[in-house]
């Protein structure tokens, strides 16, 4: 199994994803909120990249059940019922609703790859369940992380490497390029240490910043939900 | 101080760098040509991105002791005086000439840069020349890696790794970012075994197998140039 490994997702175009087996990574905290409602019942995502856009649709389904949430620059934006944080998206808020999505990074890199043959979503609180789904397809997969603003991430490629260091126990040998690599040799140096690895990372200390710790220590849970995203036709719906 | 590292020259645009100090990496193997050219006599270097407009300038140029030197997939052009082996630039073949360089990655690199408001040429050959020129300057850094096709290059985020490592003695507090720390990381664990930390990369392998070990040994040899590469309106020479 090939994997390949981009750091944001301005670093590849839309045309290179095309065809291929897709993981969009956003670990603070688009993917993991997407993990999460879902895992909480929301019925459906709509990633929407534009905000008014974003407010349009939510209009025009309101009466479908949608609600509406997001971020820019890591705060809920007015008009919206709920910002970026996964700990908002609890079971009776979210039970079987449309939730529209726009975030600053997260969905852009959903956006980048809508073409894709499959386009999964991961995070490190459903590590394994995405992993077990990977494996059973015997496809080369490519790990789109989001990255910040177009820049490396650490967050992002410590959860790249948790993906690569889990599949290789499934599916044995690997061909990696050098990100890969890096990736999962960060990963595996830190694994026992989520928060020692990440904590001068430049998004950590935003969110810190903005008094999210919380978020911080919900995001690097590994393993705390088996719900496996799946973008199709415009929306995201649990496996 | 601030520094800030890129990949690859395709993670970042042209306006990006304007009226930045940027430091362009290509250490397999255009940066270390330059160096080794320029510290063998050369008298000037200008690189060109496309194959035939450099074939063109070097024509019209042989009268001012103009060669032409470069790779396309690692390989020599045909009508080409060098390929991109910096073992190929030796005194007796270079002193005082110009020499037109056109190479993969390496030339795109600079391409991006040259609105800069200064570009150096960096490789782990003059590592320390280099870093004592950038610790004089009291700036914010730009590193830029030439990466390869658009992608991650571990042979370049060593060296970035060595810059910013060498840099620190110098300067004190750095500012860094995500990739930054990444290649201070990488550089620091490994830089007594080169050869180990980068023998699995893809570039590496790819040098290997056209048996240019020897180019490899040299590439990653430190220190054993003190020239300082800068680009100025549109040629490299000496600082």
């Amino acid at each position: 199994m090939k994997i390949e490994v981009y750091a944001a997702n301005t670093h590849v175009t839309k045309k290179e994803l095309d065809g291929k087996v897709v993981v969009a990574i956003d670990t603070l905290r688009a993917a993991t909120t997407i993990v999460t409602a879902l895992n909480n019942g929301c019925a459906q995502i709509i990633p929407v990249e534009d905000v008014e856009a974003a407010m349009d649709l939510c209009s025009k389904m309101r009466h479908n059940n949608a609600v509406l949430g997001g971020e820019r620059n890591a705060q809920k934006l007015p008009g919206f019922d709920f910002g970026n944080s996964p700990l908002q998206y609890v079971e009776e808020a979210i039970r079987d609703k449309t939730l529209i999505l726009s975030t600053t990074n997260g969905t852009a890199t959903i956006a980048r790859a809508v073409d894709a043959k499959a386009l999964y979503i991961g995070a490190l609180i459903n590590a394994t369940a995405l992993v077990d789904e990977l494996a059973k397809l015997h496809e080369d997969v490519t790990i789109l992380c989001s990255g910040t603003h177009g820049k490396f991430s650490s967050d992002d490629i410590f959860t790249a490497g948790c993906f690569i260091h889990k599949l290789r126990s499934r599916v044995g040998k690997l061909e990696l390029d050098d990100l890969g690599r890096m990736a999962e040799d960060f990963y595996a140096r830190n694994s026992a240490n989520v928060h020692g690895a990440l904590s001068s990372a430049t998004h950590y200390q935003r969110l810190v910043s903005l008094g999210l710790q919380a978020d911080l220590d919900y995001c690097f849970s590994i393993d705390v939900c088996d719900v496996v995203p799946i973008y199709q036709d415009g929306r995201i719906v649990a496996r």
